[in-house]
């Protein structure tokens, strides 16, 4: 019997088919699109199924609200020992494959973390999930065979299975994936409101902070809304924490002192937050240091820079630029490894780089 | 007579006089630290002031707690025609300014937006401040002769005077400086205090959305409590609209319909502000299109990148680099004029880069 059969090849379902088709497992793909599914084929995704054959593990790489129907129908034809899903939104699913009468026993909720920016099975890669997490979400039934086989799947994968609750992934991802979109949108939400002189008065810090805001207001709607049980409480936390700010501002414009102690610890407090954010993926902050270089605003300019990093055997993590318009200079700043940052600096000034300290 | 003293030499003052003794300006230079100065002397900022020659301008850069003491001694001895400072914040300097008794006539409030992310007379550039704004921000008995002294010398720095009133230049940064950080510390504030297992499954928007909370806790205090009169209200602006979001949700939880359509358009109408932020100073969102390439994680891959797109004539405006620990690949983001993306996809593509669509 073939090891897995994923319904949906996007990008997900056939980035798992091909992972899992390299790890030499047997892997059987469907799609109501034929073409979309054809297309995985042709990336080695998998075989075609052809639309009775039995699998070990039924993967529901499908919208979260197609989820259900998709695993009700297959267990109704028996086709598989486990079923799950890779969805972004768990307590919703389960509460619809539960309501739609599916065997609870079999059934495993599933959540790759893994990037998504682009779609499609040509964007599909058999690393997509290396050293990932991919949270592992039972229901209160789920056998502990079933368990085990999604385990298996995921590390097959080259993820890290991480097990908790439904409810523990929604409330997780509703504070670190959904909560900076919204606040994001919200900053921006009020600077489409305001003066057209204060564009000109804005920085970079502005333009970070906003960023998310440019995310496709449609698929956000579907997510905040299938998370809203979560987000609603994240989202009213952070009001209740900014509205207790502007009291304190509030105070300090009246002259009062302690509204001042007040603004300085929540300041210090989004310090310690900002040091638990892992900013390469699962390294934090602390252990990074950056390096500034004024350069010419012309092209070749930063693959120069870079080269000359590369020469001097430190590897740049990330990269930000800064222009000013009119002004034939920048100023890149270059994010290493602490440890590599005097290094840098005198490699670069040796090279005749101008090198802020 | 000379034309301008500077007092204080730290990167804004020393950067003011590089840039106006290079369009031959005659200017003395002071500061409380003989070193410092004499770091601005070297920099070939001018020369140093004998502590009563008098000049037709004079510009307190220091920190915006010491210019009304700064310009009331310069005032009791009569060193200049003109007062003018450097201060992110210009209300609450300008009440201090007429507390103590100072001449309001010959006063003319300045803020130069200009980076500032070192600091020190040896991070000064001439340059600093070409195709910056910089506010000008009079008080109600500055004569039109200091108006335009203060103008002057913005244009003489290859900046572009904006003249605002004190209130509205506090309000705009308030918005669109202030209220970013503000944003940004309470999201990671809120982390500060989540359960461990959570940071294994941010990713980077994350990242992105709280850059702003590593600021410095100290000066952030200071600057918001100088502005707390504009802050506050800011504030609780984005507190409310985030309350509302939570009921919103609330009620789609609960299964009520008109909830959603609320989330849609708190999403749509962050779409609209961000399309309003320059995310190249001056220019907006719209210009520019991301063209994303999978590179190996390895030194000199992201400068050969960059040489590759140099070749092809684009030039690169910005940079994202998303790693994955374990994963022998990562996504470089390339941000560029949105007229170029095809030809930089298809040079890339031919040169063997794997370009994501």
């Amino acid at each position: 019997m073939p090891d897995v059969l994923v319904v949906g090849t996007g990008l997900i379902g056939t980035s798992i088919g091909m992972a899992l088709t390299q790890g030499d497992y047997d892997v059987l793909l469907h799609d109501r699109h034929e073409a979309v599914r054809d297309a995985a084929v042709g990336r080695g995704a998998g075989a075609p199924w052809n639309g009775v054959e039995r699998a070990d593990v039924i993967v529901a790489a499908v919208p979260p609200t197609h989820v259900a129907t998709v695993l009700k129908y297959a267990q109704d034809l028996d086709l598989g020992q486990t079923y799950t899903h890779v969805s972004s939104v768990q307590s919703q699913v389960q509460d619809e494959v539960e309501t739609l009468g599916c065997d609870l026993a079999t059934f495993v909720g599933g959540h790759p973390l893994a990037g998504s920016e682009s779609s499609g099975p040509d964007a599909a890669t058999a690393d997509l999930f290396v050293g990932r997490p991919w949270a592992i979400c039972p229901s209160v039934m789920s056998t502990p065979a079933s368990i085990h086989a999604v385990r298996e799947l995921a590390r097959a994968c080259g993820a890290v299975p991480m097990e908790l609750a439904a409810t523990e992934h929604d409330a997780a991802v509703a504070l670190l994936s959904h909560l900076p979109q919204v606040v994001a949108s919200a900053l921006a939400g009020l600077l489409s409101g305001s003066h057209p002189i204060s564009a000109a008065l804005s920085g970079p810090g502005l333009a970070d902070t906003t960023r998310l805001a440019a995310s496709d207001a449609v698929l956000w709607t579907d997510i905040l809304c299938a998370n809203a049980g979560h987000v609603s409480p994240a989202v009213a936390g952070i009001a209740d924490l900014l509205r207790q700010l502007a009291l304190d501002l509030a105070s300090v414009a009246e002259g009062q002192s302690d509204g001042r102690t007040a603004v300085a610890a929540f300041l210090e407090r989004g310090n310690r937050g900002r040091a638990l954010v892992p900013i390469k993926r699962g390294v934090r902050d602390a252990g990074f240091a950056r390096v500034a270089v004024e350069v010419d605003d012309t092209p070749g300019r930063l693959a120069a820079l870079l080269t000359a990093a590369g020469e001097a055997g430190v590897n740049v993590e990330d990269v930000h630029v800064d222009h000013v318009p009119g002004r034939a200079r920048g100023v890149i700043e270059l994010l290493v490894d602490a440890a590599a940052q005097r290094n840098l600096a005198a490699a670069l000034r040796a090279g005749g780089w101008v090198v802020r300290t």
